[in-house]
């Protein structure tokens, strides 16, 4: 049974809901549509990590908050409590993770923010949870055009709003870079190189395959394939700049809302972008947040 | 015994066929036909795999259709029923292999297309089996680039159709790229690097041969051969572009078809290019495909 | 428990104090805002050496100045009395820790220094103690620029005041290259080279990362990064040597001061920026000092 | 006792030839100085291989037919009677077979051949056995050229006869490559480059010779060699195109004789390029010829 | 105890000492100064040697002469007495040695040459003992450079005196060559490459740290290094060129000196380099040799 | 003991004489003076080749012909008695090792040829045995000149007698490439390059020092190396046409005089180049010989 399809990932859940006193909130299918890109091992992780939560929340059912929490968990690791930010770090983390999540829901192409927050997870001081709309084993060009461009929105945020920049961006760059590069030397989306795979794929795995991959090509390729790699990061930056700009207003917004509640659903995500206030809550805990990320889960070759 | 050769592989087919039931259908000689390229564990793995089938469907002989669906299993692993593609990706995949189908029926040089299917196997959402004619040991230059360009055809029909492209064509980039660069580097069969052979291929065998090869020449010629191997792809990439423009109504009228059949026979696909309708046929299962991918089965050095 | 957070630190030490006989004087509250960057391991072995330095010097109880001493140790390894410089390298060293301490003082965005000697420690002949103003996880451009712009310091000031340079600066410019080559390569902090990630992170580990992971563009943007580490470090110094210029008179007051005691706090240094003049002392021991060094201690990614 | 000298491989043939029944018309002589090149193995395998066919052709002695099959068994493989050749592919082997051996007979300098085939054997659909005049040791830029000039001749006969070209030269140009690099980098036989040896010979063995040994001279001289290499080619590849399109009718008086009798020994060759007719002779089977090679048994260092 | 402080020597040789007869002449503080770059178990060593020494010459007590033999033991090897060099020989090596040896004197930043001799040890014909003035542990610029430029002296005196040079200055060439790269690359001592460290230090460790080290930089900034450390060699050439065209006569005094007595002391060669001639002295024994050899004691990071 | 001076070897052959019925004609003195270069080992085989060899011919003491000839065993390999040159050949090898031969006597700096021989040892078609005047441990500029001139003489001659050349120099060219690079990137004997150490010996011993040592200089200055090499290439090669086209009536006498004896000893190539007859002797043994070697046994360094 493969975990690519949803159908294959309702499977597995049910083997792994055996026995197990699953509460009247939980719903299987919703489990199995929240879990693309998950292997077998992840999925019988979060069925075990839900039973440990409701355990220790000493539930007798495994209710869907702590399914949706062990998703979590699987994905970002354990939330850090003990992580004390300073009030600017908190202003910053909200307002990067926020740009990421805004150029989400802006761009029709990218794959929608699910959840966002500055409780710190694992080494991430925040995050957003963005899933593909659908199980999808093809990526347009411009989906991972708009991918990228939610990448780069943290960092734009950040100018845009403090006019500084900070090393929190760094690891959305590398996925940024990434992308970009694999345009460019796989999936042939560069006019400038052709439709040609740069560097073979089945080549000896000695060092593993990225070391000798990258080598079949001349040092002239090599500049081509890096000048084309800029130009899409130097388009995709300026189109979440451009956009970003334009909905500074709604940014501030999401960025407020964060520091107050520290999560956003993807619902009220579209109410601040709708530009109406969300309804009071009950007030967040006074939590702390680590670094800045955006975490992507997407099934397959991009 | 070899398999190279039609009579080796009827001879090792016989071995295999011995003390089995054989249906009165299933016609060796036309199973060794059908098989090159295949080797000695291939045409083992076939015939147990169909001695499988036929128990599964409660048959008392292996009968021809047990066979053709042991071929397929061999070349492109089992099918993949659980796989639900949406509608786009459904169309994507039926225009991608019928723009690799319908160029291998076009093209005169090319191995010519002996059914191809939107029914996904393996890792693949699609695939085109297509066989030379005969069996061959040495390829021509006019054979070569039919190829590339077939193998071009999917991708140049994604973006006749939807104006938009997708990562499904990284695998057949990289075949056709590296049989450009045979082509220049060991067929001698570029003008501009001339009839030589450039990285050896008798070298010390460490971390694989490709690895150290392809270091007994200059950058510059490194260079020469990049731009050589760019020429003949995007050479061949026109060529696919201005034929499939061309048939772009035999084009719709083979997606259609295999929207609705999921699969389609040689002869098939000639009454569509031929301008003719299918006769009426039992309505394909409602069926998923994944990837997009196409299968040649070409014997020997090409 | 992690030691990235003051809560954690404390909670660790709390551990290791247990059943250990603390003065009165010691704040584990003090301790544990001294040692961000400390690991697990680190503040187990700052705990152990404090109880063995008390127990040399005869105490009851380990007091504060036990583990100030300890701390030290455990950052800069045991003090070298047996060292005896020449008058020459003394004044020497006195400059250039002189230099590192007065940018710290001055650069509202370095880490400010804790402490400067030039009491040589391990394979320094001297060193300034310097720490982020609290516990930080992303770190600014800004704030990187002045920490580098520290970092040159001691070499500037050789030669605003002797017109001569020595070895003991290779150090620090191993330390302040490293950190220009991350703003352009990870930190996407070049205008010239772009928001982009130089050289994968991720790459196979074989041979250490480093090895395979500057491999991946190509020579001309290895260039365009050399070029672009080079302007950010003669910024840097340029800045040094201003700043250093300006407030000769000011680096002369420190070095004298250092030269008469050997080691300068956070509220002398601060004393000697102002103007003023120490209060009188107890004359420092005739102590000799190794090589020069700036020792930072940041937390976390920069 | 060394094979390198006739003398020596006809004692080591003595001692193989002791306790055999040794036919009246085998002669040990002749069969010395038909084994240029054999090593000691060789030898011992070829008288072998005579014994056993002997044996099963139910002979009573080993006579000279059975030493001629074993000597080319040990240089080309069995034969490989199951491979049928389509017509087109047959007469595209004997071309290019005809192609090297007419070059081989009218260059005086190349080693003339001693029998070509369209007989397959091992992986090769036809080939040439050429043996140098005498036993050499050292050979002169003229004979080599010649003989890359006849290494070549197998593609400019498919050029000039079929106008397309083929994959069936790949070997050829391997073994024309790497004698023409020989010529410029070990034997100082290019004025552009000088009397000089390029890549050292005697250096560290670890990963084979051939990797390291290319490495100590600068890109700029790298790049020299690689056009000397094409200068040469070039020139060999035009002398054989003058002399095959003069000699066209010979070439196809060879190619026919080779579709008519599927071998030729170097006096029919003789007769067929002074224009006469061969006798008619006992009609060859129908047999069929796999891939296109050119065997050269050369002594020594070339 | 360190061996980097004379306190530190000093200590460990009276551990040595404890137990031996010492002579009354023997000085441990004397001993101590002359050992600077000795490790531990060199001084220990040498105190061996001294012993044996002592024993081999039937004497009671380990006196001075035996120390300072067993100090020149364990830098530069055995005294080769079984060299015989041709007058040639002998009169070159005189010169070379020389021209290290006034250099060492006349510049006043070089390491001042102790003793001079052309009595072979070890691999070396003859060789220069030059200790630094005092205990240092960094160096400054123009120390550098006028110890490089007596690197060069050898080399320099055999071009002024012979009009002919030898193999003989290539040990030399390349610790002035390493002394020179370190200046540009580790010690930020080129303006044209400014104060950078270039090839980090802390790299992976696997084929040793040199290997990868320099790889850092792109080839443009390897060039820069290259033209860098040539130009440095170059001034330094020049200049040991100039001084010792200038002091010619006195070269010419220290090499017939050599020669009639083999070895000269520090205050001989102040007397030779005053213009003075040195007291009739014991005519030195008829000793032969070797190669041509600086040998510099220099402490620490240099 | 070392081998490197005449009294150690003197020294090793009394140990390995003890006991040997060394015969009257046969003188220690002598030997040692023949054998610089050897080791120990060298002279221990030397010793026991002698004895041998006059065990098999029948003799009670070991004379002086039989340690020659172990000399020569030692040096160059066994006799191989059954080589058959063709006559061509035989004359080719005569004029190489003729060219050799003329070369070291007319160059006053060669080391002077002590024997040239065109009977067959080891992979050898003939060889000159070179000695250096006296043991030397230092080699001057112009000797070395003189030396790779000689190693050129043996293609040169080729070339002006016959017009035409072989593969047979290869060797010549490896051994006077690598002293022509020598000189430059060790020696510091290129103006062009400075008197700069270019590629660390003491660099990390992996894949042995070669591989790794060329890699510390740029591209630009590899390609300076390469053209100083070709430079003093081009210019002994012009050398050593210029001396041989003037004295190629000598070359023609010494040619003439070896095919007639097969060897030649140091006083009859005086003879011959002094344009006299040599003595009428006794005719050669009809032999044969292999390839073309110059065998130079130079002690130390270069």
């Amino acid at each position: 049974m493969t975990t690519r399809t949803l159908r294959g990932r309702r499977a597995i859940l049910d083997v792994h809901a055996r026995g197990k006193p699953i509460g009247d909130d939980a719903n299987l299918d919703v489990l199995a549509r929240r879990t693309p890109g998950f292997s077998g091992a992840d999925l019988a992780n979060m069925a075990n990590e839900a039973a440990l939560l409701a355990a220790r929340r000493g539930r007798k059912r495994i209710g869907m908050s702590e399914f949706d929490e062990a998703i979590e968990r699987v994905i970002a690791g354990p939330q850090r409590k003990s992580r004390i930010l300073s009030p600017k770090e908190r202003e910053l983390t909200a307002y990067h993770e926020g740009g990421h999540a805004l150029l989400g829901k802006l761009l029709p192409q990218a794959n929608p923010p699910h959840k966002v927050t500055i409780l710190p997870r694992g080494m991430a001081l925040g995050y957003v949870i963005a899933l593909p709309q659908e199980d999808k084993y093809t990526v347009t060009q411009s989906e991972i055009l708009a991918n990228i461009t939610v990448m780069l929105g943290g960092r734009v945020a950040e100018e845009i709003v403090f006019g500084e920049i900070t090393t929190g961006a760094a690891n959305d760059f590398e996925n940024a870079t990434d992308l970009a590069r694999k345009m460019v030397t796989e999936f042939g989306m560069s006019d400038k190189l052709g439709p040609l795979a740069l560097g073979t794929k089945h080549g000896p795995v000695f060092l593993g395959r990225d070391l000798f991959e990258s080598q079949n090509y001349s040092d002239e390729i090599a500049y081509e394939i890096d000048k084309e790699v800029r130009r899409i990061i130097d388009e995709c930056y300026s189109r979440a700049r451009a956009v970003l700009t334009e909905h500074k207003e709604t940014l501030d917004r999401i960025a407020k809302a964060l520091l107050e509640r520290e999560s956003l659903q993807s619902d009220e995500l579209d109410t601040l972008v709708a530009g109406q206030l969300l309804r009071p809550d009950l007030p967040a805990l006074a939590s702390s947040a680590p670094s800045l990320e955006q975490i992507t889960v997407t099934p397959g070759s991009a």
